[in-house]
This record gives C-alpha cells, sequence and structure tokens, in this order.
C-alpha cells in the first residue's frame, strides 16, 4: 500500500485491434482509484476500434505520459502486431521500469513478454495463449490472476476485473478496492459453468479451441521469432 | 430460443454519463451472438462521455435503428436525465413492443420504467436504486437476474455480463452463450467477497452509500415525479 497522500498516475495502453472489455474491465476500477489520475494512452490521438468494432479513443500519446505508477497493458488479437512494434515495447518497457505495478490483461502478457517483462516470472494469460508464456522465459501457472513482483498478471479477458481489484489493493489497501468493488456491485453469478476449458463441456471446448486456432498459430510464429531475437527462449 | 437461419437485430443505447461498462460488460457477449447485427444507437453520432470519462462513440442514430429483437438500456448516473426525455423513451417503448427481449442493466432498469415497461413486472437493478423500483409499478427482486416476460433485468454494473448471458441463451441457446463465455473466460474470482451491501464489510457499505446518497435522491424526486405522470406509482 502506498502514502494515500501521494498522487498516483495510472494508464492504460490502447491499441487497434485489442478486446474492448480488457482495457474497459480494468477501466471501471481503475478510474476510480482515490487520489489518482487515469488516462488511456496510445501512439496517436486517432479513435481505434476493437476486435468487435467499438470505437475507444485514448486521451492522450504515448508521448505525453508521465512516469505512470501503474501501467496497463489489455490484450486482443492486436496485441500480436504489438509484439514487434519497438516503438509501444520500448514505451512499456521504459514505463516499466518506473511503475509500481504493471497490469497485464489476456494477451497483453505476451506483448509484455516481447517488451522483455517476462523473463524469470511467474505469469498467467488467456487459457488459449497460455502455452506460450515459456516463449518469452516465464512459468506459466494455472490461476487467474498471478502477482510476481511488481507485475500482476490477469488470465483472459474478463479476468482483467479481478486483476484490476487486485492491484487496486495493493496501491491503496483492501478498503479502498472494496468500496470500488461494492460500487460496480462484482458478486458474479456466472448462469453456466463454462468460463473454462476444462469446466465448460467439451463441445463447447472445442469450438472455442477451433475459433482461436488460427490466431493462436500466428501468436506462436511471432512468439518465436521474438522470443529467439530477445535471448528468453528456452532452448 | 430462436430460429438460427433468422438474423438478429442487436443494439445498446448509449447516452452522456452512462456507467461505461453497463455497455461494455454486455457488448462484449452481444456483439459475438451468432448470425446477428450488433449496433450502438445514441441520440446523435456524436461521442459521449461515461461518467468516468470514457469516450465512447454510436454506429448510428435511434432514428437509424431498424426493429431490434434485443434492445439494451446501460444506466449510470447519466441515466437521471434521460427518465425525462421523450424522444428516448418514445424509442424505448416502440422497440421494445417489437423486441424479442429487453436487456436493462443497474439502472437503466428506472430508464424502462420511465418508458412504462415496469409496471407489473418483477424487476431488479443497482443496489443503491433497488428501492425505487415499485415507483414504476414493479415488484423488486432481490436477484442478480431477473427473467419476467421479454425483461431481462440485470443488477448493477458488472451484473450486465450475466444478464447478457442469460439473453444470448435466450436468443441462440446455452451451448452458442457457452462458447462465449469461454472466449471471454469468465470464471470470475473477485479478490473480495465485497460485492453486495450485505456481503461487504459495514465500514465498505456505509461508504459506499454515502457516496451513492446524492444521485440516489435526485433519482428518488424524478422518479416519484415521472411515476406519477405514468400513474404507476402505487398510492
Amino acid at each position: 500500500m502506498i502514502d494515500s497522500e501521494r498522487h498516483l498516475q495510472i494508464g492504460s495502453l490502447l491499441f487497434e485491434g485489442l478486446d474492448q472489455i480488457d482495457l474497459t474491465g480494468p477501466f471501471e476500477v481503475l478510474s476510480r482509484i482515490p487520489n489518482a489520475t487515469y488516462r488511456i494512452y496510445a501512439k496517436d490521438r486517432e479513435p481505434v476500434r476493437d476486435v468487435r468494432g467499438l470505437r475507444l479513443s485514448p486521451d492522450a500519446t504515448l508521448a505525453e505520459a508521465p512516469q505512470l505508477d501503474l501501467l496497463h497493458v489489455p490484450g486482443g488479437y492486436g496485441q500480436e502486431a504489438l509484439m514487434e512494434d519497438e516503438a509501444v515495447l520500448g514505451w512499456i518497457r521504459d514505463q516499466a521500469a518506473g511503475a509500481l505495478c504493471v497490469l497485464s490483461v489476456c494477451t497483453g502478457a505476451l506483448v509484455c513478454g516481447a517488451a522483455g517483462l517476462l523473463a524469470g516470472r511467474r505469469a498467467t494469460t488467456h487459457w488459449s495463449a497460455h502455452h506460450l508464456l515459456p516463449l518469452f522465459g516465464a512459468t506459466a501457472v494455472d490461476a487467474r490472476v498471478v502477482v510476481d513482483g511488481p507485475m500482476v498478471f490477469a488470465a483472459g479477458v474478463t479476468a482483467g476485473i479481478d486483476g484490476a481489484l487486485t492491484a487496486a489493493a495493493q496501491l491503496r489497501g483492501d478498503e479502498a478496492a472494496q468500496v470500488i468493488q461494492l460500487y460496480m456491485e462484482y458478486a458474479p453469478e456466472p448462469p453456466f459453468d463454462a468460463g473454462t476449458p476444462a469446466r465448460a463441456p467439451e463441445a463447447v471446448s472445442a469450438r472455442a479451441r477451433a475459433g482461436a486456432a488460427e490466431i493462436t498459430a500466428r501468436r506462436e510464429a511471432t512468439a518465436r521469432r521474438v522470443g529467439a531475437r530477445l535471448g528468453v527462449t528456452p532452448g
């Protein structure tokens, strides 16, 4: 927990083709952290489209960001291109070096990996990409939220809400996080028990895996290339 | 469950000062319903700000909307003004008359109430506004999701995800909803048990109630005025 008098800078990275709830789930938490400035940063000020078409606008450019205390990196299909975008990776690397906390959501973990932040870390990501974490030198942990040093890793998509509440508690204490949780009425009751491949009916898992096969293959090829370049992929 | 060959029109209402996750939580589900067109509708095409500043843009105006099969009405602070906005209320009323399903999230229920959709219904809404439902002739039910006829009511904020999965299953069957749930890795693990006033620590509930007092008082005054005009407020 950080001195409550210290004003915090909190920022989310926005990019074309992200999965919107990787950003908007944590937004609901991070934008309510007491005594903090929350902003959304992107390469330029143009609106972007999420993978299903939601238009989202940044507040400022990467270059305009101060040193952030909490950096939030979402995932989604568009993260694949980011894994070889040196301008974004360099910004993440520089910000992470001075941040109290880096919150990775879903396949945002692979972007963090491409920025060199995963080597030697325990981490998690979306179930479809979990096996790719070792390509960046990380140990893949089967958990919804994994905390390792300054890194908070949330698993896929909606896990970002759980990860953001965890990060909020780290910065401002449990009670502050609980007030936000209560405001959000976050006492989830999914109508089905189908949120992980192990728990979903087999036919559902098969359909979801088939739907993710192409992007997963592309992610793997890119992650292998980038991991080898970084020298973190185990031989 | 509706004939899978029938193309569905699905739309969310966007307005200034909504709570963004009331829209973006269901977006994640609704935009993935098979054989459907999903769009966001607003009075005009200008971007709006959510209550915490997120800029969201509509896809089309209310006037451009076809008859929707599923109408989604989010809530948030900005819903208070909508309760007396006849242009929006008339649109909701007309759409609801032809829709298969109306998904109300959070205090979107009060907007539906002002449109006359709550009279005689069982309903739910955000915990801070639950006691206002009878002003629109509804029976307030203490549940996260309440289904009554074509209406699906989700409780506060994040309950919209549960409500949207329920609506998706109604339209396209359980398996289609489960595939979406698995994609979203929606197997929530909140780090605290603080998502309802009854479950949160007393100090947390007190702080959250105090924070909601002013908007709740304003909502009540407006709901009384509108309910009386509609003739649905019990004497």
